[in-house]
């Protein structure tokens, strides 16, 4: 019997133990309830149930609900027993996760820096001197020291992304409501995000395939991979950053370049005003809308309810703010958000450090609101202009985990994954997983396919495969390469005289199988490409060797008449090396030597169905029978 | 020399005088102004220039800005000088339209009635006793007394639907921001939006397809008309109508039903909360923050600005509204959103009233506040949850005119305006332009084509054609329907052994023109179209007899080889017709007896790429030249 997520959670309980933090938790769940949920997990995967995550060790920042663990947010007298787990950690369990417990959090995920909270200040999983970063301090420390697999943060200015900069780990902040805050407690309800912290990127996207699906439908033009050479802007200046830190984000930079990436550096004034104006302007009103009623009421009696003094303070003053205001300051946001996103045109994401310091505890302490204002610098703007952001670990400067985002426009999330993957250092994954890594390999398609975004095959032979002349064609439009693929043995292929050289296939009774390669595009990127494709190539169902079906290319009637047969290469790339390299300016339809097995270097005419017909007959490719 | 615009210019001015309604306008250009614009277009008319509005008369109300016109907003004290047009009139003038002048409005687009201005109540059309109905109530009397042929109106909560409705004529409320709202005095930003009004809803479409353009882009599966048998929800209760008012909305609906539209009685309680939402809660600080500072000086020094005292109240209340309390409101907002629109689910639109009264301008004097709300009814939630409205007149009731609304989900313009169209009654056009109505016929296509939204032709011959056995499929799709074509004279038809029966196409260099229609449809429409599309169908560039290309049907070889050629008919409704129809079921591979000039009704087997070639050389359709 398969013991598998049985034994993981006992080397968690074990690990939990030795590591000695109790910080990191609010509420941790009993042995004997884990033990009962990973039995329930082994059995399940015994008998037969594809469980993605099966055994998977997660921990869940204690302001998104747990059944049978209250949601305090890290305030005890707010504490409420839930009922029912929100709906991402429904999404995770039913996938085969295991919730090892409830972490602690800057109180109502008001905060930066991981030290608001009565439970005590989360430290830094290598140097306890240090903050965690936060609001998601517990979930992130968790991670990092390899006491769970994943855990769920939640971010509203950073929140799951500065503690994963520090703690060296992966966040995917997803865009705005593609996973469901339902059962979330607010922070500012506009602006809150359910994030996933894992130790690589791997992980972070298979949990986020299976997390999200919340109220925001995917838009039917949805972009599944960037491009080839993606185009990303990085921040002219960087205020904030000791010279050493910002001596680590230009390698960052020019390792980004050295992958292929063309790099440009871009005045991001306009992003850092808006990151201003989530502190300084009336949007903080939007704290006083999820609790101030609460915290007013414990303020009123004495504080019982065991709030943070920072944290009190901020959602307090937040009450006094004026409606006329609010509409302003969103407004002014919105102008913001215009003319940065405009900046942004032609890119396809802005690189930026995760967070531009990592202070001591005392630091912190000394400064709480002065400190905390400025780790938000770089992450602030980010949900406010309604955009996606990955957080990668990119090395140490000083002693310290050194973290770069990659921030892109709504719903690119699989385009800034694919641009911090090229960023990302894994870390050795931390020694009690190391052998015992549950779940199947990720397929390598980009999360939002699994997250519902819809994405259609599309089956090429030629010109369009990944590294030949057109497959640009398809990056452009978003398209995501999904690898080698053959199709059944049903399809007889010709070169065509176009220009570019391509290759025209055609279903026949007498086909083969052909190489190929499949791409996955949105709805309308496909309308669009099919809008655009030229004469004589057409698009329709096509079948493959394996047995499914689809979109594929195929050319009319003329085409095929006047193409040379190469199926007998089976594979377009080794058809065009076959032929001899010496005479190709004479154009795809002259006969290569090496073209073995048929009469086609006669002199033939071109372009006419007849012929076609005709040479098929003559050269015995189609047998001659039947004929009256 | 071309003096249409001119012509009608001098008409107007002379029906302007005739009609001795000063309230109308707050600022009307002087003759020589507007002859001066009238010749400018004669003369770019002349000159050969394309103009879709030549010398189409425009009224515009006066908080939107027009370059030479001072913008008031119908505040004496708040005009301002604005330098240059607002985009909407921009494009307008450019296409050629005339502005006549700047038209009275409820202050500050601040009201239904029409009553809410220093230059006095805007009187009814028809009946001058009672209200034209606002805020847009300038540019809809304008209308429907025929002194302006379009007129623009601004639109929060129906100020431009609820005096279209009164007046008998058409208007319609796009999408929010599809049409820019650059220049234009904010009322409440994040609801506003920028309005035409017109006697018939085809004149008002052709302007919206010039005026629209804004900020927001068309999704890529925008939908471009109602299916062919649309699905209408209407209101289970009708709040505030009188028995007579609430009959005549019976016989409307039974009217669109006789048309060949499904309705169906819906409980619309959560459309008419939020609704309520907008005067009792904290979102009218929008108004404050549009316009408070100003209201609040011109108060503050004893009203030398000309405040209306009812809009004055209303703007200066709203200054002291809490922003966690606009924060609350907004996430009711946002819930009662969700539940309306799950509703609404499988319906394409909702049927309202568009007021549900038409009060006399005495019953407002003697309560502005409770008569201006019950206007609403049937409005204010459209902007509120984001929906586009078109309002149609709809017959009369007891002497007044009554109208109905056409709502429908975001970006639905394309589908309320097809659903709108069975119920419009249109007036006589009246007299002063009854013989110079200007510019080319509406074209037909949806509006949003010509605002930016992305739409592919793509051309069928057989089961997709409009009322076959497959077109089903498209109007599932939002495809719009766009006339009959021709194909060049170069493709071949077989019959295909489908079920349907379908006609496969191929290029062919002895084909023929075939008998084709052209449907419209959004790029992620086609991606789905072509992702569902089943062997042997192909998709790929057809050649038109105009020269022009659009995406049409192929089929692959093997079906074009089993197939029966029916190229002959070029026509595959008269192919099918031919058939016998006693022997029907023997499928549409069996030859008819009407089947002139091939051999078809020889025994053969199908479904083989080599009997098609020999079969084609057997008939004679391939002249056997060349062989070698």
């Amino acid at each position: 019997m398969n013991a598998l997520a049985t034994e993981r959670v006992r080397a968690a309980l074990a690990a939990i133990d030795a590591v000695d933090r109790p910080e990191i938790w609010v509420t941790l769940r009993t042995a004997e309830d884990l033990l009962a949920d990973a039995a329930d997990i082994d059995a399940r995967a015994g008998g037969g149930e594809e469980l993605p995550l099966a055994g998977l060790l997660l921990a869940v920042k204690n302001n998104v609900d747990v059944a049978g663990i209250p949601t305090t947010a890290a305030c005890p007298g707010f504490s409420y027993d839930p009922g029912q787990d929100a709906e991402a950690v429904r999404r995770l369990r039913a996938a085969g996760a295991v919730v090892l417990g409830a972490t602690n959090l800057d109180q109502f995920a008001t905060g930066l820096v991981g030290t608001r909270s009565p439970h005590g200040a989360v430290r830094d999983a290598r140097r306890p001197e240090y903050i965690s970063g936060g609001s998601s301090s517990g979930s992130a420390v968790a991670v990092a020291l390899g006491l769970a697999d994943i855990a769920i943060g939640t971010d509203t200015a950073g929140s799951g992304r500065v503690p994963a900069g520090l703690q060296g780990i992966v966040g995917i902040k997803p865009t705005l409501h593609v996973v469901s805050t339902d059962g979330v407690v607010p922070a500012c309800r506009s602006w809150d995000a359910v994030t996933i912290l894992a130790r690589d990127l791997s992980l972070a996207e298979r949990a986020m395939g299976v997390m999200a699906g919340g109220s925001r439908a995917w838009p039917s033009d949805v972009r599944l991979a960037a491009p080839a050479r993606p185009r990303v802007a990085y921040p002219a200046d960087l205020p904030g950053l000791s010279p050493a830190w910002a001596a680590e984000f230009g390698r960052q930079v020019a390792r980004l370049e050295a992958s292929g990436v063309d790099v440009e550096p871009l005045a991001i004034d306009g992003f850092l005003q808006a990151a201003r104006l989530l502190y300084d302007g009336a949007l903080v009103a939007e704290r006083y809308a999820a609790v101030g009623a609460f915290v007013d009421g414990a303020v009123a009696d004495g504080n019982p309810a065991g709030l943070d003094p920072t944290v009190a303070g901020i959602i307090g003053r937040a009450g006094s703010l004026s409606a006329h205001q609010y509409v302003a300051d969103t407004a002014r946001l919105a102008g913001l958000e215009r003319e940065a996103l405009a900046q942004l045109e032609g890119f396809d994401a802005l690189l930026v450090p995760t967070a531009p310091l990592h202070p001591l505890l005392a630091e912190v302490a000394a400064d709480p609101v002065g400190v905390n204002s400025r780790m938000g610098t770089y992450t602030n703007f980010c949900n406010l202009f309604d955009m996606c952001a990955v957080a990668v670990p990119a090395g140490e400067v000083e002693g310290a985990q050194f973290g770069v985002t990659v921030v892109g426009r709504t719903f690119d999330d699989a385009v800034v994954a694919d641009i911090a993957r090229r960023i990302e250092t894994t870390p050795a994954p931390p020694a009690l997983f190391a052998a015992g890594a549950a779940g199947p390999a990720d397929a390598g398609r980009p999360w939002p396919l699994a997250a519902g975004a819809s994405g259609v095959p599309l089956v090429v032979v030629g010109a369009h495969r990944r590294g030949q002349v057109l497959a640009g064609e398809l990056e452009h439009l978003g398209a995501g390469w999904d690898g080698p693929v053959r199709t059944a043995a049903r399809y007889r292929m010709v070169a065509l005289d176009t220009q570019p050289p391509k290759p025209g296939v055609y279903r026949s009774d007498d086909g083969a199988e052909l190489v190929a390669e499949r791409w996955i595009l949105s709805e309308a990127a496909l309308g669009r490409f099919l809008a655009a494709l030229p004469e004589p190539m057409l698009l329709g169902s096509v079948l493959l060797e394996d047995g499914t079906a689809a979109v594929g290319f195929a050319c009319d009637a003329v085409a095929a008449a006047a193409g040379r047969d190469i199926t007998h290469y089976g594979d377009w790339l080794a058809a065009t090396a076959g032929a001899s390299p010496g005479r190709d300016e004479t154009g795809p339809n002259d006969p290569g030597p090496d073209n073995p097995g048929t009469d086609d270097t006669k002199p033939r005419s071109h372009g006419a169905v007849r012929d076609f017909l005709v040479t098929a007959l003559s050269r015995g490719t189609y047998a001659d029978t039947g004929r009256p």
